[in-house]
């Protein structure tokens, strides 16, 4: 065994395949959101980031900048251990009892990712449950599957948003065995919404205990941020609620609410929880100020939305295959592993607009897309400017222009969209 | 089945066993470490930690805390997005050289814990090398033991730290086969220290390689930092060197260090790091200029290993049963779960020194202890405040002095420790 040739074989497979990933560079700049240096060797360019998961631009919020540098100073650059060992602070705590508020639950826990709250959480309640199935949607997140994997827990897939196909699973199981149906609110690649209520009735019907993942919905839906659950009024009868810190709160880590008994039980079983060192102080203030903000201000919420309808209309009358969304992440379909990565090499060296290309396995061979998220920050005049580069990019490697219909649901070829060319597109 | 009521008696059971945590909340102040504010419903007290693992006090030092600070101001709070989606920011590529440099490797790769890191990276090493053999050492983190669970690889434990029972796995798998050796360089609990030039005798001998942890080391031992491994000459012998930020370097994440091959194959295969949120720019910043600053001081590594020295001199003299250790790490027996929970109890309560209780299953039944960890900033008064509380706690509660004696190394009972008792103890 030549361990050293066989890691760089493992390498060049990857290149030949095109799925080599190269990270930009970045600087984000505050006060000019969503501009950023790009630096690539000696050389440094400002260009406009298109799929940040700062969703609201938080990150650069004068508010929760200045809690987190306050924070530091009196508490200083780390938490100095894990939640047991010394690690929890006073801004920890206070976060957690702000997360419990913002979903109206009794209780909240905090991790250092969305991914290990997933993981950690959905792994040690069906691990904990006797004999638990777990009920998952075919286009759960890898950190959700990841925790069911690590559960060792039976499962089964449901096909995506099928309440039909759930209710045929848990039907199959039956009312006493414990079952826990794992699903997310808002799906990120696609841009689509579980039917939250649905879902909830057939949970009471058979009795199943519910997890929804609103990483990509909390701040940016409901009356206070609290996410799809709380816009449709459905928070009390979801189980637990998952979210982070990391995207529309921008700042850093994931967290899970739900009754005291849950969550205490995942703190106290959950050796990714146990074991690792707790988030920093100035991290948890920052969470904490801009989740406070968020639940009081709807401006932020406003702009995004109407940016985001902007973006996609603007984008869609170009003829560009924007792919139907009700949120607002706006893909546009390029469904082709390689025309995307040129697609965005291009968008970024000649038209300084970084956007990553979202190839397989993130999303199903032949739906390879662009994924574009804008922000409050994102003008009309900068929606202009990306609608000109796309169509010049377009133009030049030869892209299908067209309107995308909602796919079919039925299936397993479901998700991948109809392209409908546009007459002069 | 009720899952409230499933979930109430999980947790019920814990208080039964007398396993059940509370975690403390806690306000550290920069420029008083080791105090903090201890608060308890209404009440709020001024307390010493002993047991932070901020282990030279670098969370509150003014270039770490100033580049925190600093690269918030500039880049916001957040990173804004994974590695691959606009995450990557300019400090974390600096962070990223700056962990090569320091263990004198070619390329390193910053997680958003100790704990992703070890499970991310074995699991992924582990899975892509064919046919591969895990062997891990029975002292080994719960972190390294998920991430050698979740490579699926076939394990083998050696006893801690007996190269003559790891040689005898490594014969009988063969040279042709893939190997990986697992194992820490100092032992957390109990603050001993692996044979690292042994091991790398052995891996060598049967073409293995070699994974080492110094999350324990980075920043303390060495004369840049670069931890046992630098300390003993031996860091080019080892294939993967990982690390915390959040300890000695006082920030938060941990890392990789290795080839260019072997760290970008984790890069690109391990879905805890692709699929999570990167570390924000300021919390990379900060732990740059720690790393740095501990590059070129030695001060703060002097001044712990003298007061740990002189704490366990001491206690030790006031004939309190310090288990033996060769690092900073000085734990106290108890031997017995309840009085460890009594006397840091009493230790919090009455004499306002925070010591968390080490209790199975972290540490063996039997050998239940006070871990402390001495920093440059606890002063000979404040260690003398310690051994004064000790001993009245020690008192109050019949706890046994004595000496502690080198554990047997033999079968499981190994880690027992055999306490002799001190005449006038």
């Amino acid at each position: 065994m030549n361990y050293q040739r066989f890691f760089e074989d493992a390498i060049d497979q990857l290149h030949a395949e095109r799925r080599y990933r190269v990270f930009a560079d970045l600087e984000r700049m505050v006060g000019k959101f969503p501009r950023a240096l790009w630096r690539t060797g000696a050389d440094t360019r400002e260009i406009t980031v298109w799929c940040s998961n700062d969703y609201l631009g938080m990150g650069q919020h004068p508010s929760v900048v200045s809690a987190f540098q306050d924070a530091a100073g009196r508490m200083g650059s780390g938490a100095g251990g894990t939640r047991n060992i010394s690690g929890t602070s006073n801004p920890l705590v206070e976060l957690e009892r702000e997360l419990a508020d913002l979903h109206g639950k009794e209780a909240g826990l905090v991790f250092t990712s969305g991914f290990v709250s997933n993981e950690a959480a959905i792994s040690t309640i069906a691990r904990l449950l006797p004999n638990c199935l777990i009920l998952s949607d075919e286009l759960n997140h890898a950190s959700m599957i990841e925790g069911v994997r690590r559960s060792g827990a039976e499962k089964r897939i449901f096909r995506h948003n099928d309440v039909g196909h759930l209710e045929s699973l848990l039907q199959a199981a039956g009312r006493e065995r414990a079952k826990l149906i794992v699903f997310e609110s808002v799906y990120s690649m696609d841009g689509d919404i579980a039917p939250i209520g649905e879902i909830a009735d057939l949970a009471e019907k058979y009795n199943a205990m519910t997890y929804i993942d609103e990483v990509h919905a909390v701040g940016m839906y409901g009356p206070r941020g609290g996410g799809i659950t709380e816009r449709e009024g459905l928070a009390h009868r979801i189980d637990i609620i998952e979210g982070t810190l990391a995207k529309a709160f921008g700042t850093l880590g994931g967290y899970i609410t739900g009754t005291s008994a849950v969550v205490d039980a995942v703190r106290s079983y959950a050796p990714g929880f146990i074991f690792t060192t707790a988030l920093p102080p100035a991290l948890a203030a920052a969470a904490t100020a801009s989740i406070r903000h968020l639940k009081s201000s709807q401006v932020e919420r406003d702009a995004q939305q109407r940016q985001a309808a902007h973006a996609k209309r603007i984008l869609g009358e170009a003829g560009l295959p924007v792919m139907p969304s009700v949120t607002h992440i706006v893909p546009i379909l390029v469904g082709d592993p390689e025309l995307c990565k040129m697609a965005t090499d291009r968008l970024l060296g000649v038209h300084g607009i970084y956007i990553q290309p979202i190839n397989y396995p993130t999303v199903p061979r032949g739906t390879e897309r662009l994924r574009i998220t804008p922000t409050p920050f994102h003008s009309d005049e900068l929606i202009l400017q990306l609608r000109d580069a796309l169509v010049e990019t377009w133009d030049a490697l030869g892209i299908p222009y067209g309107s995308v219909q909602s796919p079919q649901v039925s299936t397993s070829e479901r998700i991948v969209p109809l392209l409908v060319p546009k007459s002069g597109g």
